[in-house]
Parts: structure tokens; sequence; C-alpha cells
């Protein structure tokens, strides 16, 4: 045992630390004696205060035991620990290994580590909003105001269900602008579309259930039902949506369908009237769950927005998914939930475990945010912006692609999709971040064979005039690539 | 068909809406011929303008279908739908029936419906901190300061892992206030202690996974391994903590255990040495995960705080959970995960899934808090202020009650265990309301036989001079009881 006065930490801690590491490490051994007191702090020639205190706390903490007559011991109750000659390794093994087993589940999801990093650069990112036209002073002004005015109850856990303001505004726009039929009193909030389907899956969803998904489909949805165990049968997409009568031949029995029906994700194609009144019609005479996520539809270039399938639900069958990601910020991390009447307790459960509820500060603002009528300008002239963004990448696709590309969803939404014959889109997409393009393969969002190649083009954070350059690019891309 | 010009929506929605729901609810059968723009037009007295776009919107959505020569009818593509005589039941069944099934696994889930909106009301609530004594005024001079200098690329989606300058502020912390050993890379932020449990247990366990639980123990616990669909074994503890040979003896095989050394939740017992390294060396020799949940351990009123089971880990067996829920305030929804450093991957994956990742703003401000000294002097300042009032309380309980009851766990945290002979705490708990009392039952945290009756009394937000008074009704309630 060695201290110094001179180090950062006390001396008491010292004492304490160097005792426990030396019990820890099994270089002192159960039982064995110790210095007095009095002994140690002669020997170390400090005062006997500290030594009486990292002794306590020995004590306390059970790595010492005393006793009238025999003085002070380590615990006799510790367990055989062999002196570590080895210095300890860090990263002892490779995990996956049976002695560092973790989950299966999770085994296949893909894992972000350093993507958020590259970020940001290049044309055509997915999920992407056009920054520079975010009103910033507006919100920022709404931040300092509701931070202004914070008092200590609004520090307490708020309502798990999210901020009854921002749920009420809420339930009036979706009512107004999508066609939702809700109540405040089913909307839950939520950190993002991500979540909303994580609670949903939780509170109807046991580990085996079949799930219908899109072919191709979100994958970052798949993560959520394998994350939960559920067995999840890709459906074909065709040019007006998911084909219900396969997947009802081919996976009758599913407990739950997760859709896009405004905005396909990835191909942007528009459910028809038919298919959404066949799908409602399956999920009512199978006693199965419509999952709807409606994450862009806000926009939508030709004629009104496309009502919601909730709107058209009669029997309470769909719970719908909203998010702020995308018609406001990513970082904001919030959305929301339509969850039918009878199923809000249930719901409410679920989240409650997952992560006990919302924080309170950005609801309130965003709150203030719809209710004095800057979400809905924001809405009116984003629209307008990314209006022009896709008009001009359509063209300039068109023009410089002709009938080697076609293009689907352009109506809506901040992205489109362009299938282009022969290629391969994973290869490609990865020597185009040299070129400055961020392509999104499409071929990943089939879980069978890809029936297409091509990329998803984001035209959110591309601005108009990078838009003939960077899809010069990509025409050089596509010619230069190998036969 | 009518329409009306003093209706706020506008003539070509009511056209458009007016058709869809008749549609919808069978009234207009597929393939039944319409109107021609001209002649509704005229039926209508209006322009043919509206008519013309809501047949355009009609067609888009593929309700109508026109084809040359045979005019404008309604799909023929749509299935027969019987018109609903009865009026819409939006409560139809009873959730659970076979009609309307929901997960197996969120059947028993405890539901907050109704429990936020009645707290702060009475005496030695739980989980609430002395919300008077938060420094507001800086905390918002932060927000306010950050939220004028947010620039565009911060409203992007931030690291999944959490802002990096939060991280590096949490690891210093926990090194210095809680021995824990690691680095900002290992380092996670969550959205509070309960989703980090979750991803923990997402990354780790997988369905019928045996993992072992304190009895008595955090039931919010419970419900994260029960959504994931493992297998609680409950492990009695006694006034060392955890009885490890008792787990051992009784289910050997488990993959995981879940601990609260510093302080269990809820007897407050503190996890004896010998206890900890024999729960090291089980995990070690079995291959199994330790997770410590130490979510108010930076307040302790005798000795030092008491070092974390992780920091004495050898072998990276221990992911840590900590929280600034307790320290700071609940709405903020922020915690931390500390990660063995060859998992870290896979725990990133598991939370992306989940979440996608933690808001931005919050992590921005709590890591200027944190840099710039609030945050130790806020635990310098509040462990005063606690430690007065559990004096207080512990006094008062002693004096009033004697050796009728039994105090465990008042060295540390913001709550205490007081356990009672000879009641029944569920039941006192309900009357306690009347008497202004929140008194949370102990017999609730046992999964089997409950050993203890009494109440866990939280003397966070209940300040020193209310204390007396509220001892007074605590016993004026216990004497009244049923014998």
């Amino acid at each position: 045992m060695t201290v110094s006065r001179m180090a950062p930490k006390s001396l008491y801690k010292q004492i304490y630390e160097g005792y426990r590491q030396a019990i820890v490490e099994g270089n002192l051994r159960a039982g064995q004696r110790v210095p007095s007191t009095r002994v140690l702090a002669g020997e170390l020639g400090i005062s006997r205060i500290p030594v009486l205190n990292g002794y306590a706390q020995l004590l306390a903490e059970g790595y010492f035991q005393s006793r009238v007559g025999s003085g002070t011991t380590v615990s006799a109750s510790l367990p055989e620990r062999a002196a570590d000659v080895r210095p300890v390794d860090r990263r002892p093994r490779k995990i996956g290994e049976e002695r560092r087993r973790v989950s299966k589940r999770c085994a296949n999801l893909w894992s972000p580590e350093g993507f958020f990093g590259s970020r940001g650069l290049g044309a055509f990112a997915v999920a992407q909003i056009a920054f520079e036209h975010f009103p910033l002073a507006i919100w920022n002004r709404l931040v300092t105001r509701h931070s202004r005015s914070v008092r200590a109850p609004s520090l307490d856990y708020g309502d798990p269900m999210g901020l009854k303001e921002l749920r009420e505004a809420i339930a009036a726009h979706v009512r107004t602008a999508r066609g939702v039929r809700c109540e405040a009193h089913q909307t839950m909030i939520v950190s993002g579309s991500q979540q909303g389907l994580e609670i949903t899956t939780r509170a109807l969803l046991d580990p085996d259930d079949q799930v219908w998904m899109e072919e191709p489909g979100y994958r970052f949805a798949r993560s959520v039902f394998a994350g939960s165990g559920c067995k999840v049968a890709p459906v074909t997409v065709d040019s007006e949506g998911l084909k219900v009568s396969a997947g009802a031949k081919k996976c009758g029995a599913a407990r739950a369908v997760f859709v896009t029906p405004s905005h396909q994700y990835p191909l942007g194609v528009m459910m028809s009237a038919s298919r959404r009144l066949q799908l409602l019609d399956w999920a009512e005479s199978h006693g199965s769950w419509i999952i709807e996520d409606d994450y862009d539809s806000e926009y939508r270039y030709e004629g009104m927005p496309v009502t919601s399938l909730q709107g058209l639900d009669r029997n309470s069958r769909v719970v719908y998914i909203g998010t702020f990601s995308k018609v406001l910020f990513p970082a904001l991390r919030l959305g929301y939930l339509v969850i039918p009447e009878d199923l809000v307790e249930r719901f409410l459960a679920a989240r409650f475990a997952l992560d006990i509820g919302p924080a309170t500060l950005p609801q309130a603002v965003l709150a203030d945010f719809i209710g004095e009528g800057h979400f809905a300008r924001h809405i009116r002239r984003m629209r307008r912006v990314y209006g022009e963004r896709r008009s001009t990448l359509v063209d300039n696709l068109r023009r410089q692609l002709g009938s080697a590309v076609e293009i689907t969803g352009a109506e809506a939404g901040m992205h489109l999709s362009a299938t282009l014959r022969g290629i391969r889109d994973v290869e490609l997409s990865a020597r185009g971040a040299g070129e400055n393009l961020r392509l999104v393969p499409l071929s990943p969002f089939y879980m069978g064979r890809a029936a297409r190649q091509g990329f998803i083009l984001g035209f959110g954070n591309t601005a108009v005039p990078e838009i003939p350059a960077a899809v010069d690019r990509l025409c050089k891309l596509l010619r230069s690539r190998q036969p």
C-alpha cells in the first residue's frame, strides 16, 4: 500500500481503493489480517483520520470485517479469487461465441455505426429535409419562450400518452389534412414512426405471429418485427400497391399487415381505392390489424393529398402512424399514433414499459408551432419548394435517361424511385459516393429476389440548381458501369 | 349528392368525399354509372370546375374509372360491399376476443392510465424530486442559448449513440463519481433507464431466456423482460443484497441478472462486497450478463458513494444503466448505458431499430450543464437537501413507531423502505390517498409470496416541515386499520 498527498484523489479514497483493488484482484485473500489503523497510519506517515475513514468504507461495503479481539481482516465470506497474472483484456473474445452469447433476434439487424457521421454529403440523400428552409427563427423563439415559462411541475413525468395540447393539435391536423377519424384521447405522442411501430407491434403481436409486409418494403420496419420474433411474409407491390389477393393466398392467417398506402416505401406508388377496400375487408374478416405508416404524405404535388386508409376504415382495424421527421425535422424525434379506441389502454401499457413517456419541452414547443399556424404555413411553403425540386429532378432524369429509367412515386413526398434495367444498384451506389452522390439502392428493400434494380432518389435536401449536374454525374456513373 | 357553398370544405372536396363515402359504405356499387361532370354541375347548380377536380381525384385514387364511350363509372374492380344499415359502432367488441386479438405478452402489463394526472398529491411520493430546488434559471438560460445557436445541420438525425459531447461528459462523471470503467465510445444516450433496459434486453436476450431478478424487485423491469418473452426467476434479497447462491441453485442457467446493487429497489440495501464478487464470478463462469441499474446512487448520505459493480468487473460482463430522472428531472427523459466494448455494435443495432436515436437539443443542453459545473454543484447541494429530509423522516418514523417499523435503505437515494408487521399494505395505501399520503405498497414488488408488507416512502419531494405531520397521518392510518 502506498499513498500520495500529491495525487488528485484524497488519501481516504486511495486507501479504500488500494485495498479494494487488492481484494478484487485476488492479491489479498478472504480472512487475511490487515494492519490496524494505527500501524498503517504510522507506516504511511499520515494522520490516522483518512485511514479510519478508508477502513470504515471498506467495512461498510463488506470488504473488511472486524471482530473484537481478532482485529480487522479481509471478509471471510469473500469468494476465492485467483490473482490475475495477465493484464486484463477488455475485448477478450469474439461476441456471439458461447461465452459471450448475445441475442439471436438482433444478429441480423443493420448497425448504423459510422453511418450518420457521413450524412449530408452528396446529392439525392433520402430522408433529409431542406434544412435551409426550416423556420428556425420562429422555432427558436418558441423554444425560448417555453423555456422561460417552465415551472417546476412540468419537470415531473408527463402523461405517457403525450402532452394534451399537442395531441389535440395533431388530431385536428390529421382529421383535416389526412382524413383520419380521431380524437385526442386516442392520439399518442411517440418519438418518431420507428417507435410508433415498435409500440404497435408490442401491443398487438406475439413472437411467431405472421405479418405481411410490402415487397419491396421499408426495411427498418422488418427490424421491428424481427426484434419481436414475428414472421414476415413479403407481399408483392404493383402499380396499385400491395396485392391483397396475393397476400391472402400466400399467408391468409397473418395477424397484421404493414402498409404505406399514400406513398409506398420505396416505390412510391399510391394504393388504389380497390386495394384499400380489399385490404380493409380482408382485415375485418380475418380479425387482423392494419398498420398504416403515413410518413410523408403531407406533400402531394398532384391533386389533393390522398385520404388515409384509417379514414376509410369502419371497423377500427387501422393503427395510423405519423411523424414530424419529414414535415419538420428529424432531430426533433416526435411522431404520433392514432390508436383504435378500444386498444388505447393496451398501447399505453406497452409504451410505458418501453420508455415511460415522451419528454415535455419539445412537445410544448411543437403544440404552439402548430397552434399558432406556423406548421400549416410551413407545409404550404415546403410543398412549393419540394414540388420544384421534384419537377426539376423528373425532367432531368427523363431528358437524360429517356426510356432507360422508370420513375415511380414522384407525385408525393420527398423521394422518387428510379428503376434502371441492367444495373447492379448496390455496387453502383458504393461507387456513387466518390461522385458526390448518395444513391440508396433499391434491391436491398426486397426480402426475396429483387424484381427491380435502381435507386431511391431523395430531393428533400438537393436544391434545384444542384440537380442538373447531379443527374449528369448519375448518368456518367451509369455509362461507366462494367458490362 | 348535395353540396353547399357555405360549408367550410371546398365544393371540390365535398364532391370527392361525397362519392367516396357512398362507395365505401356500399351505397354506390362497382361498375355503377355516375353522371357526367356537365350533368352533375347542372344538377348542383355550380360551375363545372370543382366537379372536374373532384372527378379527377376520384379517378386518380381509383374510385372511378372512365372509358371512352361508356362515360364514368364506379371502378369495376372494387370489392362488393354490403351497405351498412347499422350506425358504425366504434367500440364494437371486447378486446382480447378472437376477433380483436391483441398480444399476450402485454396482457398483464401495468397500464398507467390516469396515474400521472394524480401525481404530486400527498407526502412520500416515490420518484419525485425536490422540484423547487432545481436550478431552472440556469437550465433555461442554457436552453435559450442553445436554441439561439441551433444551425441547420443539427436538425438532421444525430448520432444514434448520442451526442459526442454529452457522452464524454457522462463518461467522465461516472468514472469519477461511480467508479465505472468506461470511455465515451461505449456510452450510449438513451431516454431513461427504462429504455436502457429495453435496449439491453434486445441486444442480449431472446424469448424464453431466463433472467434473475431481485425478489422483491423493480416491477417495471419485469415488464421489459415480459415484453421480450424472457422468463424471470425471482432470487431472494437479504441484508447483503441478492443471494447469489440461491440464484445459482434455483436457476443456474440464467442468461442474465438484473440488479440494483448500490441501493436495492425497493428495499434499499447495498450489495455487499462478497455478494458482488460472487455475482461477477458466477456471471463469468456461466457466460451470463449482469445488468446493473444504478438509478439514484449519486446521493449517499453515509460514507462515500458505493462503487458500481461495473467498476469491479474484470471480464466486461456488466451493462451499466444510469439516468438523469432522479439527479436532474424526469421530464428530461435522458439516461445512459455503459456497454461492454465488444457489444457496442450490437447495442447500437438494437437501439436504432427501436427509435433511431435521441433528440439533439436536450442532449446539447445537458452536455453544457455538466461541462460548466452546474451538475456537480447541483448534486452537492441536493445531497444536503435530501440528506436533511431523510434524517427528519427516519427520526420521525423511529420516534413514533419504534420497533414496529424496520427501516432499510435510508443511507442513499430518495426513498427508504419501511417494513411494518401485521398490515395489509395495498389496502392501507389506497386509504392513505384520503389522508394526503402517497404510500407505495411493498408487497406488489414480490413476484412470489410477499415476505414483507410495508411502504416505500419517497422523501425527494416531501420537504422537512411537512414530514412530522405526514408521519403523524401515517401513524393514525396504521392505528385505524382493521384487525
